[in-house]
């Protein structure tokens, strides 16, 4: 193919910024290192291919993947070759995981008319592997209980507890109800524990053509979104409320001889059947809703008016699972480090997937084996990296991060001991660089990215995320105006919450952890479903894999940077400002809930609610509440406080330091030592409150929004929640680590001041 | 209909609020006088029948009485023989006018594939009038000029100046283009004229259901929504930058002799032939576009991607017109005043309709008869209005506000010397009290408001609307927040555009107005179709007529209350504090305008555009522009601030004039004689700015948004226009009208303080 050749090679060409001779040294570097560690990193960069990884992803997405099919295995294997091949130390580890797979689906509308739902995605013409639908995992929620109700159905937008504040208002129950809940708004997993706290007893999830079709863009084949009969599959392990991973061995690795908890009432699975269907199975069902119309932000892009039910409709669902146990191939490939081969810098991406997965995961996955590639051919050239680096591919992330979860699990002791950080990818396509992760690494991730050039652009990518988080100022990025963004050095890192196999890593080990990958460009309405395959991804998304090969140069340099530092490049002015950034929201949040209870008991009392309830369709006035009490934040501001006392110190020891010439190579090991282990500062043996495998005391997933983060997670649930002195407690409990962090980087400063006076 | 009649004498019941014997004497009136009024008053409110407005509305619905018709005038005879059976001295008043209807409308695809569009309305089983297809006047664009055109279709959004320039980011023409636009966003007239102006030869305007149709709640005739065949008929004639009435008359009466302007080239008229579609008609049409995807907010809730072309599609559009002219009948009925017969209170709702027209006008229409038989009963009771009453059945509102216009024009001088004010009504519905209009009759509506009953929830309509604009605060009403809304003594007015027949009252004659209604808590999705009859009236607005008998107590109080003061209500306090508000808002649009172009230019610099540019959907960076300069607002300062101190000298003065003891007649008749005058004087001779028919130098229709109201357009839009040398030179004229309302107040309070020493 000489037109993508062309384009490669003019690529690369582009790929090469100038180093000037007398320009500032690389983070962690000495001058005389960095200028080498550069010219490695220029090789380095020039490797990556996008037709191999082109390669790399037809062959991978050959046939469905997913966990306990054989070519799950397959490729497992294949990579793992592939890691050898390239001189790497691989090998694959394997786990015993419970693994439902469906035995029995039915939806079908009973009354008040007959319909039977397709629960199936067609073949496609043109498009290869979408007719391998005898090797396709059927659309189905993994960890799903059995079930079989029938039941008058109630549309619950996207079934968050507001959305059923919103119900009760209108005065709709969901008690003894199958609820529909729309993809969104939340993490899946979300929707039937809130259903079934609310005692619902079935959950259908669906697409709606809003966020997932034709609203979007050209339905797939003509365009990229999902079509009618396209279906999101997904984990809804309630792994926000216990824990990721295999559900019968919480905390521990799923080997062969490890102890197994009861698969019944296992706090995992839901509690009640829970099935994802298609805008095409779902529409009958929602026309045929009566009761009050949905409220306008409910209502999506079908050609019907939404109501929220329930009426004469309903509806039968009946779901049967196979509850056996299935083995994960995780692949885990080494090179040992030169210098300090007990510090390891790990970085990984998944190998599974829901059916042929060619976006999710393997654009991620096809990139980190090209950074595999480019570093054996580094260490063919001489390179040696300080510290050793493990690439692995993970299996069973699908379902609820059972691979990285496993292995995390397994080797606890030694990973809290020697891992310096986790990098993370998972699906890639085209357009900005997103990062979320520690920010005691964001300083560093700033210098990453402002070494990467963008494939479209040729500015770079640090520059191209900059001015569109410009253009998407208030909007997006913690809420930041203009005019902050500008003014702020670095640009702001996303916090990490658990959407990918880097969740055991930060959440529950406390490894510095960053995901990484590109997009924003391209839309992808093929998520978890048939239609996400090597026809997909190249014709709708990175079709000539240059943003593949740029996350390889991305994540690549961030791995060397790691491995070869003279010192780690952890740094906590940007960490301490984060928490000034955080404090603030959670300062907001209490007033905001004060002020909203203040003013809703004043409407109370006003007739507010009577006066504007429209006889014709009548609203219910909210409860009325206790005004929430004024909480002491005075242990987080002085904990804040000294934190960016302690950063800022350290910060200005260490540019002494470097002025000053070369630090000793014992205070650098000394000051690694210590660096090391500040993210594990930032946890607690006791974890969370309520989910103690979450030791993590600034990150985790929100148990009632999932994937998305929730900072400072102990006291700003326990606001949301409204439980006043668990929020009291949590302040100290979080207070504490981050006087704990202060006295880390206290004592490192101590190490470098005693070198350097 | 026993319930029916049950449910009147409970409501009857509901509406008589006990007058405390000691209460405040109504604002204008004797303490002695007050106590009189108050008994008129609730004599007057206890007679308007739910009942009699059912059966008007369906004698004047029976069929369609669109101008021209014999149904038409027949309608105008019966409700002439009302008012002169209730004691009325009435009579019709006729004008002839270029009043266009359809000679033929084709609108088909003709490229990549054909279809022809339906253009009709389908009768609806269960609706008897909807199948008087023979009489109805067919879907169509008043003032469209005729043309038969093909060319490619380009999406528009909503057709307003904003969306062009979005349009040219996306580097989308629409020149040599017919342009299909939805309606909503601005006037439907404001879509032909700026399509025209940037190139289109064709305009089509269709009802989206995201604003018309299912989206908002089930259609006709299972909900009150449009159905896919619904369109909406109207006016399309270019009034805001000419003038209201008929094109061939303007500034004069179009009475027989009335001297004409040539149709050709009339201002009034469109550039390009303009036709209102359905969406069932438009569906295929959007479906057929291709290039980029509209911006998010443009799409809609039909089952396809919007795109906004062009692409294959062609399509031809011919329209021609009978350019005749037709008569009107405007019915005008009169109580000589027994004290001042040269003091008119004018009040008046139009009579004709696009088809059946039972919402718009008829449920105002018949409202205003209810009052006129209440009048009719209480002059046989011995009541006699200070002041002359004049109550008017428009003919003709819907094609251009014809009707009302002639007969202000055919009146002017008499008018401008003998017009107290002028109240008007349109369609009404269930909820809340909608009020807009003079603000110097602000605090007076405030107090109307007060004194009637919501049929709903036996509080006064001023309590729950008051209650309603806390819980709307921010989204409406001037972007008050709660705080000002609790704080504020009076709801606030919104100010008056032009929808109705207000317009050349207010805008043309300054005459002090107020629109009023009921509304919100019903959708129309019937509005200018074939289905707003009887059956839909009847089945999903008003149902019971409650707020049509609310709308004649509120309109037929203020009427009474206008009619018998003694001293006339204007009052200047409120008026003052709106001035502030709107020099307010024109420092922050002045200031957001350069700001933005400051921002704008800073991106340019920076690379902003170009590096967020995706180059698989490229968009195309805005020009460059001059930072708009600093304006002088200090005159519009100066004036403003001299007006409340002369508002509150008068406030305080007649306070102390009042509590003094009764003020003398003459006195009192100087004072009326001077407030009379005060709307007149807030207009100017010349007029605003290329637009010399609009007198009102503080309110009046957008140029480019149409029933609108913009105030102070003539500074307000040279803002928006970026005419830096017409926004001082406007700020000079605005300054000078409000220096004359100054003086004028000052005038009074010296009156006033002449006496009391």
């Amino acid at each position: 193919m000489p037109r993508f050749a062309i384009l490669t090679v003019l690529g690369v060409c582009c790929l090469l910024i100038p180093a000037a001779a007398d320009e500032e040294p690389l983070q962690g570097f000495t001058r005389n290192n960095s200028a080498v560690e550069r010219q490695w990193e220029v090789k380095f960069r020039a490797i990556p291919s996008p037709q191999n990884q082109r390669d790399y992803m037809q062959r991978l997405s050959a046939r469905p993947h997913n966990v306990g099919t054989a070519y799950d295995k397959e490729n497992a294997e294949w990579i793992l070759a592939q890691y050898k091949q390239w001189g790497w130390d691989a090998h694959i580890e394997t786990f015993d995981v419970l693994y439902p797979t469906p035995k029995e689906r039915v939806l079908e509308m009973v009354a008040p008319t007959k319909f039977l739902a397709k629960l199936q995605e067609p073949a496609v013409a043109g498009d290869p592997t979408s007719s391998q639908q005898s090797e396709q995992l059927p659309s189905y929620n993994a960890y799903s209980i059995d079930g079989d109700v029938t039941a008058p159905l109630v549309y619950v937008n996207y079934g968050v507890p507001a959305d059923y504040d919103e119900l009760e208002r209108l005065g709709i129950s969901v008690k003894g109800a199958i609820v529909i809940a729309r993809y969104g708004g939340s993490w899946r997993g979300i929707k039937p524990k809130v259903a079934a706290e609310h005692g619902a007893i079935g959950c259908l999830i669906y697409s709606d053509p809003h966020e997932d079709g034709y609203f979007v863009d050209n339905v797939f084949p003509k365009g990229p979104m999902r079509p009618a009969d396209g279906v999101q599959r997904g984990s809804v392990m309630d792994f926000p409320s216990a824990q990721p991973g295999d559900p019968l061995t919480p905390g521990v690795g799923a080997t062969a001889d490890a102890k197994r908890i009861p698969i019944k009432d296992n706090p995992a699975l839901t509690k009640i059947p829970t099935l994802p269907i298609s805008y095409g199975d779902a529409q009958p069902l929602l026309a045929a809703l009566e009761g009050p119309m949905a409220p306008t932000e409910w209502r999506g892009s079908l050609p019907i008016s939404y109501h929220v039910g329930p009426g004469a409709a309903r509806v039968h669902l009946k779901v049967a699972f196979n509850w056996g146990t299935k083995t994960l191939y995780d692949v885990i490939a080494k090179i040992p480090g030169s210098e300090q081969p007990d510090e390891w810098v790990i970085r990984g991406n998944h190998h599974d997937a829901w059916v042929n997965g060619a976006e999710d995961p393997l654009s991620g996955q096809v990139a980190e084996m090209e950074e595999g590639r480019a570093f054996g051919e580094l260490l063919k050239q001489g390179w040696k990296p300080k510290r050793t680096i493990i690439y692995c591919a993970w299996d069973g992330e699908e379902a609820g991060l059972l691979g990285s979860t496993e292995w995390a699990e397994a080797h606890d002791a030694e990973l809290k001991q020697h891992a310096v950080a986790y990098l993370n990818t998972d699906g890639n396509g085209r357009g900005y660089l997103s990062e979320e992760g520690s920010h005691t690494l964001e300083h560093f991730m700033d210098g990453v990215a402002r070494d990467i050039v963008d494939p479209e652009k040729n500015i770079s990518v640090h520059e191209r995320l900059y001015l569109h988080n410009i253009s998407f100022a208030h909007s997006d990025h913690a809420g930041e105006d203009r005019k902050e963004i500008r003014d702020r050095a670095d640009i702001r890192m996303g916090a990490i919450g658990s959407g990918s196999d880097y969740t055991a890593f930060v959440d529950h080990l406390g490894i510095a952890s960053i995901n990484l990958g590109y997009g924003g460009e391209d839309r992808g309405g093929i998520y978890h479903s048939a239609y996400d395959d090597f026809y997909w991804f190249t014709h709708f998304s990175d079709t000539d894999f240059v943003y593949g090969r740029a996350l390889s140069q991305t994540v690549g340099t961030a791995v060397m940077r790691l491995a070869d530092a003279d010192l780690l490049p952890f740094e906590f002015t940007d960490f301490a400002d984060t928490i000034h950034l955080y404090l603030k929201e959670l300062k907001k949040l209490a007033d905001e809930e004060r002020e909203k209870a203040i003013e809703r008991d004043k409407e109370l009392d006003e007739g507010l609610f009577s006066a504007t309830s429209d006889p014709r369709r009548p609203t219910i006035a909210p409860p009325r509440e206790d005004v929430p009490p004024h909480i002491n934040f005075a242990p987080l501001d002085n904990a804040a406080d000294a934190l960016t006392t302690a950063a800022q110190h350290y910060h200005d020891a260490l540019g002494k330091a470097w002025a000053a010439g070369n630090i000793p190579s014992t205070t650098l090991e000394d000051l690694n030592r210590k660096l090391m282990e500040s993210e594990r500062r930032l946890t607690t043996q006791e974890g969370l409150p309520h989910r103690g495998w979450y030791k993590h005391m600034i990150y985790a997933p929100g148990v009632y929004s999932g994937y998305g983060a929730k900072t400072i997670p102990g006291v700003r649930e326990a606001i949301e929640l409204k439980h006043w002195d668990e929020a009291n407690s949590e302040i100290g409990r979080v207070s504490a680590v981050l006087n704990n962090e202060t006295a880390l980087i206290n004592e490192a400063t101590n190490i470098l001041e005693g070198t350097s006076h």
